[in-house]
């Protein structure tokens, strides 16, 4: 059953020491004083060490934005409609939605993917048709889906990334869209953290107080109705998960294991990087977070999985916007050891 | 003696409410759950009220790198001899340094400018000359320079912000570089928000403890000698400043007056911005923090002027390198004013 899943995670590899060393000693000899580029220096060799290449350029950049709908929609968690998840699947696909003005400006190209949209779409040569089921049950009475569903919205996430790599992807990115998920996320972070509902429970789109102490009840409800256990990842994305969620879990472990350096996203993405770090702790090296969301949950997840946000612009939209801004970042970070002049090229004095 | 400056400042005006308002309302129209974008929305709308135009592009991005000596290097306060400093420009010129590379990433023309280097430097097409002086003096054992220099130093940057105006300039940026800076950035800021000299002050290019000792007490010195009138922003400048400085304060100034969005680099260039905002508050709205350097002062000078920095990579290098990545964030936030489609036009339902 897990064959696929299990193939992925067997063959991720350790980073490249050699590699990292190599790029180490690059940036130690460039014009600037050592370390003074802080995190632009250290991203540049763990992409390095990543992708074994102690000078790697970035060419060919991909986001992923994967799609699903909650059945939890149904106890008023969301401050939006759940029609809207496929009215924004065709604002991705004609190119109106901020994830494609952001990949614009980064040079990235999105793959949209329906991983569970509670509505059959309209075909698009540019939609991935990766869908699971209609929706997610109602997770605040039963399972939010069975144990092969989550299994295969992981499988789906892994061909996501195994079809574009004959276009290239050498860097990913991550993203979500579903209304409800920010619910199913709180659900995945308490779970896999140990914190409490009410810390890792945000306003998602934009609750008022009162929905937000419903949201918190509900999320309660599902945890103790479905007892996720946490030391199976796979049983917490079936009880309290959603497709994309699961389909970002993919996303991850393929990125890891085809040495892609993986930007992560949000609260979502990141909700899907505890459950990929869960089934394989060797993916943590790979993974770059983008930004620390304004939803509270997110700071758990970046603590908990020992990762610095390399933006704080207090966003909570998801789609892959974080994770675009990030891979400019990264890039920069690339150019830096690529393109800088050595002390000796510029003839420049060292440290006294 | 001050006609020159005092002319920009006079020209300095509030920010175009009605493009404010038009900016906020087009951003609280795009399919975006409202504020989900955080200070990407911001971003946008500051810029719309400093342009005077609700939907603001920027084609035009200039990134000021200017140069100056400091005669307080005598006293061992920096990790790097004086020599760097000529050394640097010519780096700058050919292009292998890394205010070079970011710009080059995010389509930005660098305009190297020698506002005081100790050495005479060799004619180049690319570099501005402004010098004011050959370095300033030692301010461990009097005035860095007179008061006449500074207002000159502040007029050169006035002037290479005007004589880029007819090539175009849609968002500029700040930078410095010069041996010995960060010594009297501390002085600076130490004396204009009142701080400890200690809690102001770092390791610069790379100092051990005892250097940061020794930094301490050449600052602490200057101040008892000099006696900077906090009161009097030009003669804080002329007793512990330097050329560069002044030149960004210049730079900072006339960005305001020509409504230009002016994107502070890291702790000198906000050290500049303390000197200028105290010249004139109506700097304030047309300033963003690119980012917050390493150096401790500059967290102080944020706070002091109310701006929250977009980056908080630990990055201590100056040259305008954390302004590029600004640039590009100011930039993300008018694409996504810009080109983000509306609610009505992509047929989204809105909040419940």
């Amino acid at each position: 059953m897990m064959d696929k899943i299990n193939h992925v995670i067997a063959n991720i590899k350790p980073l490249d020491e050699k590699a990292i060393e190599e790029a180490r000693r690059r940036q130690n000899n460039l014009t600037k004083p050592q370390g003074s580029l802080g995190q632009l220096e250290s991203l540049s060799i763990q992409v390095a060490g990543i992708k074994g290449d102690p000078r790697p350029r970035i060419i060919h950049k991909v986001i992923f934005t994967l799609v699903g709908d909650h059945g939890v929609t149904q106890t008023g968690v969301s401050a939006y409609p759940s029609e809207v998840t496929p009215q924004m699947v065709y604002n991705f696909l004609r190119g109106g939605a901020a994830i494609n003005v952001l990949a614009r400006q980064v040079g990235a190209r999105v793959v949209v993917a329906d991983l569970g949209v509670a509505s059959v779409l309209e075909r698009h040569p540019q939609l991935k048709d990766k869908k699971v089921s209609l929706g997610t049950q109602n997770m605040a009475e039963g399972p939010a889906m069975s144990r092969d569903e989550a299994i295969r919205s992981i499988e789906a996430g892994i061909e996501l990334v195994e079809e574009e790599l004959t276009k290239g992807i050498d860097i990913l990115g991550t993203g979500d869209m579903g209304i409800g998920n920010t619910t199913s996320s709180s659900a995945i972070t308490a779970t896999l953290t140990g914190a409490d509902v009410t810390t890792v429970t945000g306003r998602g789109t934009g609750l008022d107080e009162e929905g937000w102490g419903r949201k918190v009840k509900v999320i309660q409800k599902a945890l103790a109705l479905n007892r996720p256990d946490p030391k199976d990842a796979i049983d917490v994305l079936s009880k309290v998960g959603g497709f994309e969620i699961g389909g970002i879990v993919g996303v991850i472990l393929a990125g890891a294991r085809y040495r892609i350096p993986v930007v992560i996203d949000g609260f979502i993405s990141g909700a899907a990087a505890l459950i990929a770090a869960s089934l394989s702790p060797q993916v943590k090296p790979c993974l770059i977070a983008s930004h620390q969301s304004a939803e509270p949950g997110h700071k758990k997840i970046l603590e908990h999985l020992g990762l610095i946000p390399l933006l704080n612009l207090n966003m909570r939209l998801g789609e892959g916007t974080g994770a675009a801004l990030g891979i400019f970042l990264v890039e920069a970070s690339l150019k830096i050891l690529d393109e800088m002049a050595t002390f000796a090229e510029a003839g420049v004095s060292e440290k006294i």
